[in-house]
């Protein structure tokens, strides 16, 4: 069905009609030129997050249910880095006439996906055309406690770096994507054999925010003092929380979290695996600082790998390679490997 | 300057060095992953904006910094017509290679100037580049008390429909410059004679959020039973109300309220002018209902006119022209006329 057919008006109510309210802190979702929202115990979480066709996703490779499920996920993850939980998104879509309606329905289920196992309601739809490609804009509100937010300037010198989950993975996926749609080109059926390459895919395709690690986080009364969602790569992401703490850092190479796929890939296609963890963006997971006395906490928890940790400004941010070397992280290297400028 | 010698985390942080907070609800603002919002007394209005180069503005004839007013305003409104006061913003820019940073920061200095005026604050900045053109995706947070938040759904039979300002001028204003933009293609000077029509492009290049009317009626205790923005044309909004209050009404041509250069225009370009009054978009105006009490209260206040009032949903949605004929107010009439799908 074409979206002219339906018109703005239309397509809007088609995509509002199925919404469903799941917080109380919806005091009133959409259908209003604003949502209300009622935070009245706790503070408000505000955070947004743009992609854009051909630069955020290709839609080559991507379904586009799991752009939607990636789209919310990606800022989801901001507020499960203020250590907070996800309440509300407003969608705004910019649409070129390549797209039908059933194409939005799909991408939409996507969002609608991520919100019912994050626990997020969609307070706002907005719609319009667009000269050229798909454009989603998101922003969410979310909640916390004042006491239990975590901001990106409270590291101290000694707090141990942690780091959720493994890193590099959905940059390799998305390698793995590019070189295979490279190889395709003219191909109308694009269904190239991933097989044992299935998790790389899956991280840059269905990335899945780390509400879980607040979850745990909370349950283990470890409160982080420093937090940031990894999303440009280790290194960039690092480099934001050492500047706001006003603080320097050790990371040790033999300590860097990646899976075995992560490895064969970079193996294959004679990458330096260590650039691609530290540099290679789309992770979603979570870095966090703690005190040295919650040692053996984070030791116990499944998931989470001490990385290295705070030093003094003046010593600069550092990795620490696996033969004793020392090398400073440099900003903006992510630019370098990582097409999500 | 180009944006790539900076970086997206130098342009941004450019973008963020400059950001002051102006309200007490902005418990923390930029530099983290969300941004902290304290709403403890009042609810918190959330909305949000896209603005596409190519479809919501030309820069051909639009300066960047009016293009980042506009964009700000366009947001603002939103919270108005909830009857609450805009305080914080969220902004999200995708920039082609076509900009420079000097673009970027007259943008900003547009966003910044209407962010003054309306006692709003900046509490996040992220950019992204972009295949083609200029992405702005705005988010605006406002806060209200719960007693004075005014929804689409509260309109009442008998009573009184009311708009602010003058209505058609943004679109006939859009229709100069199109004009000129068309005789002047291939001009790399595009500097026409608009004296006389100043009215018309400042309210399609410069609109303002009308912060005023709701402080008026908040001074003369009017509570609106309810209220929407005119972005799309009367009619398309007149029609959203009416749907969520579940309700008639009737217009009174004579009634509508047009600026004398509107209507020299329309006669000029051989338009017409009811048409451009009732479907023209990008007025940024308040459409509200009051209840027939508050007759002689309205009529008082400057810049806001009474068009018609509420009828049952059975007599549907009507606008009574000059001769007294009946003519049925159809929804989408604007997507004829407006740019702005």
């Amino acid at each position: 069905m074409e979206i002219a057919s339906l018109g703005k008006v239309g397509l809007t109510d088609r995509l509002t009609e199925q919404l469903i309210v799941r917080n109380a802190s919806t005091f009133r979702g959409a259908g209003n030129d604003a949502a209300v929202l009622h935070y009245a115990d706790k503070e408000a979480l505000f955070a947004s997050q743009l992609l854009l066709e051909g630069i955020h996703f290709d839609l080559t490779y991507f379904a586009l249910k799991l752009v939607g499920y990636k789209a919310a996920n990606a800022c989801f993850s901001k507020i499960y880095a203020m250590n907070g939980q996800a309440r509300q998104l407003s969608l705004n879509l910019g649409i070129s006439k390549r797209f039908s309606v059933e194409n939005i329905d799909e991408l939409f289920l996507g969002i609608e996906y991520a919100c019912e196992r994050h626990g997020v309601d969609i307070v706002a739809v907005d719609t319009s055309a667009s000269l050229t490609g798909l454009t989603i804009a998101l922003s969410c509100v979310g909640e916390a406690e004042r006491q239990q937010i975590v901001y990106r300037n409270g590291a101290q010198i000694n707090d141990l770096l942690c780091v959720s989950g493994d890193l590099g993975a959905a940059y390799m996926g998305l390698q793995l994507l590019e070189r295979e749609k490279a190889v395709h080109t003219g191909d109308s059926d694009f269904t190239p054999d991933f097989s044992g390459k299935e998790y790389l895919l899956e991280r840059q395709l269905r990335p899945e925010a780390r509400k879980d690690i607040i979850e745990i986080l909370a349950k283990n009364q470890i409160l982080p003092t420093a937090m940031i969602a990894v999303c440009d790569g280790l290194t960039s992401d690092l480099l934001h929380l050492c500047r706001a703490s006003k603080v320097g850092c050790v990371v040790y190479e033999e300590h860097l979290p990646i899976d075995y796929q992560t490895a064969m890939m970079a193996e294959r296609f004679n990458m330096n695996l260590t650039a691609v963890a530290l540099n290679g963006g789309d992770d979603y997971e979570l870095l966090f600082t703690v005190p040295l006395t919650m040692h053996e906490k984070i030791q116990a928890i499944d998931g989470v790998k001490l990385i290295g940790h705070i030093v003094s400004a003046d010593n600069g941010a550092n990795l620490i390679a696996r033969d004793g070397s020392q090398i400073p992280l440099t900003a903006q290297a992510w630019t370098q490997v990582s097409d999500n400028e």
